[in-house]
């Protein structure tokens, strides 16, 4: 194994620090870069990902508490499913020192770190992301929670894992349409931060989503950095954080419209980046080369499913939005590409007729 | 209205310092004082709290997004309470920057607490106890959470009140037990650590049971005031702050093995504080005088029904207490009046030797 890259996320005041790998190999030299006060861990991880589960199983062997497997659909991002995480957490005697381990997407970190973080009022834990969404996004940053009928992520708590295990191989069996859904969220990471990472992410797009290895480490791991940076900043929802939104305002809203079911997560984001890039064209001096270029990127990701253009199922979740406040809802525009900008209080109207007119063909 | 007193709880790194406002007449006043940064309030409150619950829906006229109305029996300190609570609040709109009001006792100020940390990932939240022990205790200092069949207080988070609204006029309708129950949690703050203040209220003892204004005032007052002082040096769980478990490690074992049906959190509390008061004579210096002064003291605040003695029963608990790590459990002792200490690792069959020969007759 090449010697991992390893990036410090900055901790939350009165917090402690994250601390991200980023390397083929990982998963087996996973033991002594997995943090547990104790020592013992409790294992969550998805249905779907049983090859890196077993790794991390056997490199841990011996010092597994509990043992839980859970659904890692978007359906079983719920309360629910947290609640079962913690039955079998206490029933297995869970103490303060230890740490939970989460193996999966972004669904089963999110529930997991969630889980960690009402544990005992907060247990230690680790991510080993196995999806790229969720090794671009969703394991890094702090952020954790679950689902509401009344929208995603309404329900939650900031509570960073100790440790993330980026390793490209976690995702070897993951399904064609996942791997590239989660390209997105790497691509949009480079896009609103770093311009050189994204001049080579599409230059070498092809052998990315064919799996190459140099060219896939070199964006996760980009895209990681570029995370890592931000939310150092800005652990909680200010300024610099929002970036990070950049294509989800919409993408929340199509996700949420097709009922987590007919759009991936990353697939929803694409086309809420697609609608941010027109209205990023009108309001932010975004140029229509720019702009080409990363419709470009995204419809060599896809082709995704076509979203919900309906008004009346966009809004209510436009609305409910949390980053909406009495004074409107504030939006992530590109400026160009590898700096984008908070506009405050972009009309809900506007992103709507950008959600109707959006198209990537 | 006297003006009321003012106590600042110091802010956890990163968050925001609590206010705890004490004084007769708080109530009809409450308006200024409570906390939302859009000014929009969700409220929640105990069945058994109608009078004060209305003096604030009074005060918050024409402000409150949603009027909840919850249970407030140790029954109903769970997940789905917190659940239904944040049903309630997305389905009327909660935006982030609105805040939550409790007004109730000690479940309905820990649950709508946890509801506010995890609405959103956390909105602000505002305490108006009506109970002795919410007063004294429950509202104060950040702890929110709900319990498990596996043992109380077991899922939670860290999430001060941005202000507590502390009058004991709210406490008028309470049944004679709770209040008895109640008050126990505020000498037990005068015993860890205001010998002063313990020396007072033991004087005027009966006169803070016939709920005589001034007495009871002073003792609230003094208690909030060292319940401040105690979580403004150490939010977490540091060893400052678990001074304030004196009495809880059996106290909660005593709860749980009564079903949490056949003592009052208090009770079961003030047997727990008779027990670390038989350890503490044996292995902190506690004086028989002294001894003798808290057990005459709990004399008068009960008699309290007796606990289970049965150490099958009580054992699990003990071990599942949060404050239990590797290292054994960590006790509070009473060295002196006025001066608690923690004493790491007491074996747990010291405090259950305790539990089966405390007497309060």
């Amino acid at each position: 194994m090449k010697e991992p890259r390893r990036i410090t996320v900055a901790a939350a005041p009165g917090g402690e620090e994250s601390i991200l790998w980023i390397g083929t190999g990982l998963l087996a030299g996973a033991a002594p870069r997995l943090v547990s006060p104790s020592g013992r861990f409790l294992l969550v991880s998805a249905a779907g990902s049983r090859a890196p589960a077993e790794r991390i199983r056997e490199a841990l062997a011996g010092r597994i508490l509990a043992d839980i497997e859970m659904d890692d659909r978007e359906e079983a991002k719920t309360l629910a499913t947290v609640s079962t995480i913690a039955d079998a957490a206490l029933a297995a005697g869970v103490r303060r020192d230890d740490a939970l381990v989460a193996v999966g997407g972004g669904v089963v970190c999110d529930v997991a770190g969630f889980a960690a973080a009402i544990l005992l009022r907060g247990i230690a834990w680790n991510a080993v992301p196995t999806t790229t969404g969720a090794m671009a996004d969703a394991a890094i940053g702090g952020k954790t929670g679950v689902d509401h009928p009344a929208g995603k992520n309404l329900l939650g708590a900031f509570h960073p894992p100790r440790a993330v295990l980026i390793d490209p191989e976690a995702a070897a069996t993951l399904p064609d349409r996942d791997f590239r859904a989660g390209l997105v969220e790497a691509f949009k990471a480079a896009w609103i931060a770093d311009a050189d990472l994204a001049a080579r992410a599409e230059r070498d797009i092809a052998r990315v989503v064919a799996r190459e290895e140099g060219p896939l480490s070199d964006l996760l791991s980009g895209a990681a950095a570029v995370k890592a940076s931000i939310v150092s900043v800005d652990l909680k929802e200010g300024d610099r954080r929002r970036l990070l939104n950049f294509g989800h305002t919409l993408g929340h809203a199509f996700e949420a419209a097709g009922e987590y079911r007919d759009l991936r997560h990353g697939e929803a984001v694409a086309w809420g980046i697609a609608a941010a890039v027109v209205i990023s064209q009108e309001r932010a001096g975004l140029t229509g080369a720019d702009a080409a270029r990363v419709r470009g990127a995204l419809r060599q990701l896809g082709p995704f499913p076509s979203p919900s253009r309906d008004r009346g199922k966009l809004a209510p979740y436009l609305s409910r939005d949390k980053k909406s406040t009495a004074r409107g809802i504030a939006g992530v525009l590109l400026e160009a590409i590898g700096r984008a900008r908070i506009f405050e209080t972009v009309p809900p109207e506007e992103w709507l007729d950008a959600a109707v007119r959006v198209r990537l063909d």
